[in-house]
């Protein structure tokens, strides 16, 4: 077993890289070992198939790929593991990610990719710490933590609404 | 640790069942726990809050749940609980499964579902392999065999394609 | 019977106050109670559960739900209410809203949500003002005043566009 | 105050009959008076006013109206009343529906139409009875037990799910 | 017979004057009588049944309607004419104009609406010079022209953009 | 003028035939002269351009035409004539038409085509009919006999509506 | 040179044999070698890149590549050659081809798919001997035959329709 | 053989020719000669048929055509050459592209376009090389040394994720 859980945060352009800061950061928060690169499907297939083969040879055990239009990037590295691979679409100039979406989520039988929202890096993230922790127990504490805050930040965001609607009234 | 991984399987109505028969005998021939119910976000709201906040607790690892139309199961059993849920967008009678698709991909940030494509059951009870190959290691050669075979059947289908033309001409 | 009619007004993100302001000012303009609160299907179902379990009980009559995205927040309080449920699909930053119709008026059979059109919180407040309507006699005359207004209304922007138009020429 | 409360359930074309039928038999099991009338927008576009106009003084408190294609019908009948109107958006020979949904929901400011799900007439009978039941107390039982047996169902059907799973394996 | 030809421009609301401009200064610039008017399917509902019932009477002879959303308008003054209506979806802030394409060219057999693109009031316009030349002579030289004009507009484009061209390399 | 006048129905492809046919018997019912046409944009492009170039000179008045897919057929038409030109997107095996929608509809600037609705013929034929009436009196009695008549259809509709409500119930 | 040309023509299942007949007669038809394979971008994905990477040592000139879902084969076979590929968006069971489209048509700057539409493999075969026309000149006179054969074709279908409608009169 | 390959640009307007500038460089860069022209299918439709029709005669051996809207340009030309027609859908003011998308890629049997995505100019021009490449050798040994080089871009993109990624943290 790892000392740290190895995520792969794979992207299709360095553009998508603002798109994935908030992934990177919440992989980084839980201890997580995060490996970035970027790497395209159809401009260096080769290294896109090398880096799955190994990928489980070298530690890693979630993948992440994020790619926009006709997003092959998480299905062409499913083709090369066993490791689980979410998907992330990502907007493009047109199409408002759709395109992305369909050539993520619509993938043959055999070859599944976990598919989160348009540009919802975050999801992706918390997503391949929930699939770590039936592995890794530290990250089961973690996440219930992280679900405890989100529902304060929501009872807090309540209370400062009310105190919004009394001012505006 | 279980003698044998579990996974749930929730559908939202029983007239899912057909679908969902892939993915069950994935599950079985991969020697893992299936647990299925019909269960409702809207019907049977406690029952399906219940279910999710104990499934933890009740050695279940990954949540698959399939849904049609304004499909919210995969989404509200995600609220109840930090094990990583799987959706399946099912059709309905309109709109080829994208109301269903956009209801369980489109996941507010925090609570990510890993969706697979519009009926694709199959694929997701493969991801759930996956998911839990990372902590059964048995789990990793019978993927490994399922991708081999899924190889030597394309190339055998290959074959009999050549076949076929060749009686066709 | 209450003094006044009570609405709840359910958001679910405090960014969603801004497209609810015209539907807190014609509910407020009636003379109806107004009940704010940011509560999340994913992130506080709990607190959403018991708000609509108690709805009823709390005098509230008609309940407005915004949510964009996989807008699961009105079908969810729809599930644990039998008081009229209106959803609001909120434009997110993708998809121009259609995913929040989407996953707001595919609702099952069962569990209807009443659904208005994309942002249009204020066609949410005027539906609930009619609701109430058939109960407090009050609001009829209102109603009727409120599309006496709107007729007028377009018949002055009619005046103003015909000497606009003799301007222009 | 009506003996029994009384709605109005207004078609497009006689061919929606069937797809209404399961609104008219709710509404009937929960002794409503039910009013059904083909009527068009365009082709009677008359009758329509005159029925949405008198549609209060007759009694009426609720408009069901369902229609396809460039489905204006309800947005017609909420022109000329200030009563709550359903609309149901029926699928056509093109387009699953899309439609009449975009021509029922996207109503201009000031003139809202509760809108359901497509060809979702038993949603529209249970949205107009949980508007009649503020006013009429015997419907809130009724909508609790309705809630109730629904409940009740999908337990039956997951037992029987678990019979039929047992069967197969 | 009319000294003039006589259209009417009819829009949903004031915003939509923008929109229309185009169209006014075609029909002028082609001594068609344009008489404008805002007018509102909705908010005042007699005013375009009487508008659309008289418009023959008062010597108008194409009726051009502009509407966004669930553009209900051209449909409903079609409801109450035999006069050709043309229609131009507007585009509102959501859904780029298709909810008022899908509103205005999907009329019910019976009552057509002659669609033009999206915004594309210039079309319109241009369509109620071709019909009324069936009728008024002259316009079928305006429209030739017009056409022979278009024709070297492009021409001249192709001119500058050798230039522009050859400029640039 | 024409003692009858004269509308050409030009189809894609022969298969649209059935589609045309109340197109046709509409306008024959109405004593127009009606040519019918195979005609294909891309397989005899200049049978097109003659037979648009020609049509004004050979007494047609109003050009219909048909096609699905990459329904260029009307738009091409419009490109050689300043007749009207009607559109009939034609639903294809894919896409439920939406390709001809956007092919017919979307026109530039400069050359309208008037659009109904898919596979809509007979609206086709009755905007053709309006169209004429403004040069051919006699139709505009036949189109306010043709909406008397749609009137009572409806009426009658409505009557044999409740015997078989009374039936039903 | 070769003595034919020789294109492959690669579909992602034997399931899109039939969909494919149509470019494998057409190819036979105009003395063209072709080359079929099943082979499966994410199941076979070694022998894809094999296939593609010697496609032109194999004296292949233009590969043809059908799919479905999220169609990434046409896609990965071009990020391993500089031969033109030319992709076929297959229907699947939802979607209709939407989704193949996507993932077909919106490939990244660098590596086109040059994209016919749905389901249309005969025009991906007319494509490959267009595209081999330049560089085998006999192949230019079958394919001006082609063209006047369809024109006859269509002229003839004219025709018949002149008889078909005499008769229905 | 021409001593150097030529290559036809057409746009349906010059506000297209921003879009087009990737396409024109990559052309040049590949020492193809380049000819660009603004024509119009509706609105300059014979010139658009001469130059169709010539292209041949003029040493033209690709068409790469662009347009917006009802994109009929690149089917216009392909009906009257046997060229290979590469069609780039130019994204509008509204809908994205998709119509023209929709014009341009489903065309009907007979008459391809080799379809490239939404405002990918770039795409359009590498393709029209490996089209050419298939006669000219010169170009093949470009169209590798073009892929090895935007591999080494991808690497070196990925070079500089390091750095930034190591400077974040």
């Amino acid at each position: 077993m790892n000392e740290n859980p190895k995520v792969a945060l794979i992207m299709g352009s360095d553009s998508d890289y603002e798109v994935l800061k908030p992934a990177i950061s919440f992989l980084k928060e839980n201890d997580i070992e995060v490996v970035c690169n970027v790497m395209s499907a159809h401009r260096t297939p080769d290294l896109a198939k090398d880096f799955a083969k190994n990928a489980e040879a070298d530690g890693i055990e979630v993948i992440i790929a994020a790619a926009g239009m006709a997003a092959h990037l998480p299905g062409v590295l499913a083709a090369f593991t066993t490791l689980p691979v979410i998907g992330i679409p990502v907007k493009g100039k047109v199409l408002d990610g759709v395109d992305a979406l369909h050539s993520i989520v619509q993938m043959p039988s055999g070859i599944p990719v976990a598919t989160v929202g348009i540009d919802n890096s975050k999801n992706a993230a918390i997503l391949a710490v929930q699939i770590l922790s039936l592995k890794y127990p530290y990250l089961k504490g973690r996440l219930k933590k992280f679900k405890e805050d989100m529902r304060n930040e929501v009872i807090k965001k309540n209370e400062r609404l009310q105190e919004k609607i009394m001012a505006d009234c």
